[in-house]
């Protein structure tokens, strides 16, 4: 069985022209009318299949394939349909797609799995408008109330609980579609990879083997606001000197005292009061570190509270260290992987074990089944941009990785 | 003849409670009612001497002691009355007294200068209400068109020209009022020291001999912007880290490599798109040099190209460098330092030789005449903020040093 590559591209490029800025990017946030739009097409597409269809009251979709027997948990597969504001066709999407194609595949070859086979459309992934990512999944897997969606407030003052009720849903009914383990056997999500690795490589598919844990770190330095032309250099307390000495470490401490899974990143810095004449009194950064191994992140930390300590120590300078948030690794299921392994190579696709940099439905769904994602390559690692962009053929060959695994997981 | 320290003292308490914003700093914008009574209060002040009072038609106010001949150009003290927003007591209103006090002892000493002697207030010394600062003497000495205060535009959308009309005066017929070659002897301004130098070595007095000159030169370094978890380190072109590694040198090479008398410093930078979890794909700072002597602001210029170039060319980075604004350092005259100094040594007055980091109406003056300027400590180096503070002893010694200095300039 092999999934249609024009089929897979007529859907995508369906969907995307359903979206509010069109000429700038697309966006699609949840419960708005181009929302409402792509939810009727999927649907559409799943009754021509016979899905048996379940909305549940915050709206996330599930079609399922009846199993031989249906008592069975089912296997599970999907994504998103929901965007960044101005970002692009493929994330999320290009993971829905790949699901109602495998099967579609099923479907016409007469495949009847022994296992029911669903596909999900979650809610609310990239949470740009409620300030809630992965907000359906967060409340389906119960790691959060239906409740908390009426504190997530868009910009017009709406709670995401509202929302919905506008909508037409009822999110006061959610209690009954909580998913727990044992409900579902297993959940494959393929996405696209939003960095550069595999197209480096040249590489179709990843096999993602654990998504990386998370730790924010707000840095805070302290020194002395003066006139920049009149305070001689022996004088200062410059908390900007301080600032850049201790952020120009971090990408070298990464290389050479953690792993290759550590990533370090400053992507955040606020001086005060950031005039050019004023010497800084206070710059404020976000050090976050990622990794799938717990222990590189710590490596990081450490050595920078000690050029942190060391650097202030030395310019006279004040420093407050805050920890912001921190999530946990989460290893995805040795059965899932091997399943997708073995897909791969009984169809002679190259592929690459590799980590999930980013959170996604999926990790929130490892909390209730055995979980596997599959990466296809995003060109020049775009992603939340309009020229986020995954060629057609290599969703075709990850959705065919996909489908091999779905079969394996539903007939055993 | 010596100054008086509880008039000192008086003249600037009651000054500072004609204030804006009691309780939250002082804010004294030029033209304002709390200016006007300021004005009004010198003015009454100046008449109670007898002094022959100009007010020209952009408000800078002048008042003449007549020399016994009143055909030589005049000796001239003073500074200005306007704050920055929630600014302090000192910067600017610690000149005026100064000048208005040596006045009052000449008078009451009943010297009679063979000069006129003038004390002088300047309009708009700060700028931060038309953004135009040192506005009264660039324009008074032609720096500046009054046609340009027309384009001086405060937050409520009215120009300078125009709150001037308001304010009951006449900016149309500046031109006669403008200051040239010739027309004036000498210019001495007191000031506090805004820097930490004179507080530090607990020296009560500086005389100034130069103004630094500046460079703004602003850089951007350019990377690519992608997801902070999903992107290896060895994949990744981050604006951060090359930003950071180049202002890290920044210190060193001004200590190292140029002069005692130059300062650099990284006060503004902003991040692009600055979320702790995007690699920045845009870092742009702004680096001050500033220095008295041309060649040492050409040294930390020339380094930091080579800096820039090394780094990004090692990180895979592009770069752009912009000169956004540049001033010449101004060499004060060494006929009024003598003075200055002749009036310290004669009164045993320790004093400290020094550079000015900022501009002040003084340096605009040098275009026109011979300048100097004392400096009295400010405590931390504090000013611009509500913890300015200078003693007032230490304003009073600056006073004397002053009135020295003028006797002598004014009586030959």
């Amino acid at each position: 069985m092999k999934t249609n590559l024009d089929r897979i591209k007529n859907d995508i490029e369906y969907i995307s022209q359903l979206n509010t800025t069109p000429g700038e990017g697309t966006t699609r946030f949840t419960y708005t009318e181009e929302y409402r739009k792509v939810r009727e097409y999927l649907i559409d597409e799943m009754e021509k299949l016979g899905l048996i269809i379940t909305i549940d009251p915050i709206g996330n979709i599930r079609g399922r394939l009846e199993g031989k027997n249906p008592e069975l948990p089912p296997v599970m597969s999907g994504s998103h349909i929901d965007t960044v504001a101005h970002g692009g066709n493929f994330d999320g999407v290009a993971g829905v797609i790949s699901a109602l194609e495998s099967i579609r595949v099923m479907k016409e070859n007469n495949y009847k799995p022994n296992n029911p086979v669903e596909i999900i459309i979650f809610v609310e992934e990239e949470g740009p408008n409620f300030n809630f990512p992965l907000g359906g999944s967060r409340i389906m897997t119960g790691a959060y109330s239906v409740e908390d969606l009426k504190n997530q407030i868009n910009d017009e003052g709406i709670s995401m609980f509202e929302a919905a009720k506008n909508f037409g849903l009822n999110p006061e009914d959610m209690d009954d579609y909580i998913v727990e383990k044992g409900d579902i056997k297993a959940m494959i999500e393929l996405h696209i990879e939003q960095s550069v690795v595999l197209d480096e490589l040249n590489i179709p598919v990843g096999i993602v083997q654990a998504a990386a844990g998370r730790k924010w770190i707000e840095i805070e330095i302290l020194g002395d606001s003066n006139h920049a032309g009149a305070t001689p250099m022996k004088f200062r307390r410059d908390a900007m000197v301080g600032a850049s000495k201790i952020i120009s470490k971090v990408d070298e401490i990464t290389l050479e005292k953690a792993f290759e899974s550590t990533v370090a990143t400053v992507g955040k810095i606020n001086c005060y009061p950031n005039a050019p004449n004023v010497i800084p009194e206070r710059v404020v950064f976000v050090l976050e570190i990622r990794d799938t191994d717990k222990k590189g992140i710590e490596i990081v930390k450490e050595e920078m509270d000690k050029i942190i300590q060391r650097t202030c120590k030395k310019l006279n300078l004040e420093y407050k260290i805050k920890e912001l948030s921190k999530t946990e690794p989460i290893i995805f299921s040795d059965k899932v992987i091997d399943s997708l392994v073995e897909s791969a190579e009984n169809q002679n696709i190259k592929y690459k074990k590799m980590n999930s940099g980013a959170l996604h439905d999926a990790c929130l769904m490892a909390n209730v089944t055995e979980v596997g994602m599959i990466f296809v390559p995003s060109i020049k690692g775009r992603s939340h941009c309009p020229e986020e962009f995954t060629n057609y053929e290599d969703i075709k060959i990850g959705a065919d990785v996909l489908l091999g695994a779905l079969v394996k997981l539903s007939c055993i």
